[in-house]
């Protein structure tokens, strides 16, 4: 990640690098190892989990801890947590019933590998564990892990991504409607966005007024990421996406892009990434890195 | 159910029917309703999980939570919890890629009502509501929350129910072996209904010795359900069982029955019914519930 207009003071790149070392490193040790049985799920488990991304949302949660007013490492298992869930929606969502994707980071999706049957469980232990963790995270403060597994429940569930995944399969092809693309965003999008954000504010111990702030900030950044995600899926390279580029569009999938046209949507982009940065003005540390991630979240390559 | 062999004072039936109205009910009124968006996912859920069935595993928690002294009612949403995650297990299991069945419980599968994307997500919502009940479940002893967490999470994921459907899956038209199907067993199916019964008395509050005798009580019982189930699906009509008998065997799965004989199995069950009786030495509360789910356990004909 590179963000050219963050404070020289701040190194966004830097830090990115040593917060992701230490997601990666904590992800690939607290994972099931492949040697034990059951191997091939484990296996899958691993394949799915460790094959790089941005770790953007363990960053964030990171990031929200701090700027809440507590060292990163104190959100560690909340924010790996977080991950394992995400890589759990995009192991169903490209399954053949789903979105029957072949490439997933530029290799062969889990189903492709492991077949359906495995990549199915896989994704559901991978669900599993991720509330194993949180309920693990805080053994001296266990209603704060009980607040992490109400939290994350409430943005995967029913009322957050799922409800979005169905929105998004049941647009597949409609007309294009401004308030249901941006419906189908925040719930499958911003909704684990923000809960990222808030699991690093709960971890911290953060009081009411800054895990408002921090829903603000996560509910604008995700909708500007997913936007931003959209014009990627429009404008790049196969290469830089890791996957078909244009394949939104084939699929008539309900894009930003599609409903509002690519300069309307790169402006709303900007509108919500200020709206997250204004959300920040009143934390006991740092938000610079989360200010950073905002501004990343459109400048991003891919 | 009905169990003829226990004491007279006691009537399993009654009890069982007042509990399974109380379970219905409280399933009923916290699932989403129907006619909230996303219309099509919330109708999938309750589906699967208001399509009858014994409500074994919420009972044997309702159970649990009364022999260690508590009210019954203590128990309700962890009970209500497990229910939703035993369903979500039906319906991933029986999707294509899985099982492939048409038939449960004497109806249409999800995915043949609702289509495999729309199963595939609402057992995906129905695993992550699981966890949030349990969070939400005992406000004033967070502790006991995050402990009801980790222990489903820890039967239904990696190390548990998912690795019985994993090995499971590996072992079907593979040559019989006692030491696999009895671990499939355990972990497929003695896993979870361990875990009901220590959500019971986590939700009592119950000291370490309850939940050992709980533990020991759960696997032995959840495997002679397991083996009763096996011996069913050879011996009964497909009425009786509300899907094609003798499935298993067409599918060479690996049975009790097969790797046993009918006779041994039937023996096996027997023993394990008296071993989970003979855990129920110690108990603050009534504990003629579980005693008698035990027996009915292996006298069941569906």
């Amino acid at each position: 990640m590179t963000s050219s207009d963050t404070p020289s003071s701040f190194d966004f790149n830097a830090y990115c690098v040593a917060h992701r070392h230490t997601v990666d490193t904590a992800l690939a040790s607290h994972l099931p190892p492949e040697n034990q049985p059951p191997e091939i799920l484990h296996k899958a488990m691993r394949y799915s989990v460790l094959a790089g991304g941005k770790r953007l949302r363990p960053l964030l949660c990171l990031a929200a801890c701090e700027a809440c007013g507590a060292p990163a490492h104190t959100a560690l298992l909340p924010a790996i947590a977080i991950e394992i869930l995400h890589t759990y929606t995009l192991i169903h969502d490209d399954l053949p019933c789903m979105d029957n994707d072949d490439l997933r980071r530029g290799r062969p999706t889990s189903h492709k590998v492991f077949g359906e049957a495995n990549a199915l469980l896989a994704g559901d232990a991978l669900l599993t564990l991720a509330f194993e963790w949180l309920a693990r995270s805080q053994p001296h403060a266990p209603r704060t892990s009980a607040d992490l597994v109400r939290t994350l429940a409430d943005a995967a569930g029913h009322r957050g991504v799922i409800a979005g995944q169905i929105e998004d399969l049941a647009a597949e092809g409609a007309s294009p409607s401004a308030a249901r693309v941006e419906s189908i965003h925040r719930l499958k999008t911003a909704a684990l966005l923000r809960a990222a954000v808030l699991l690093g504010g709960l971890s911290a111990g953060a009081d009411d007024d800054c895990l408002a702030a921090l829903s603000r900030y996560g509910e604008a950044a995700g909708l500007a990421f997913q936007i931003a995600d959209d014009l990627l899926n429009e404008t790049s390279t196969p290469e830089q996406l890791g996957k078909a580029a244009g394949s939104d569009r084939e699929r008539e999938k309900m894009t930003y892009v599609r409903v509002f046209g690519l300069e309307a949507a790169q402006r709303r982009a900007e509108t919500l990434t200020m709206e997250a940065c204004d959300a920040l003005s009143k934390f006991p540390g740092s938000v610079e890195p989360l200010r950073a991630f905002a501004r990343y979240t459109i400048a991003r390559k891919s």
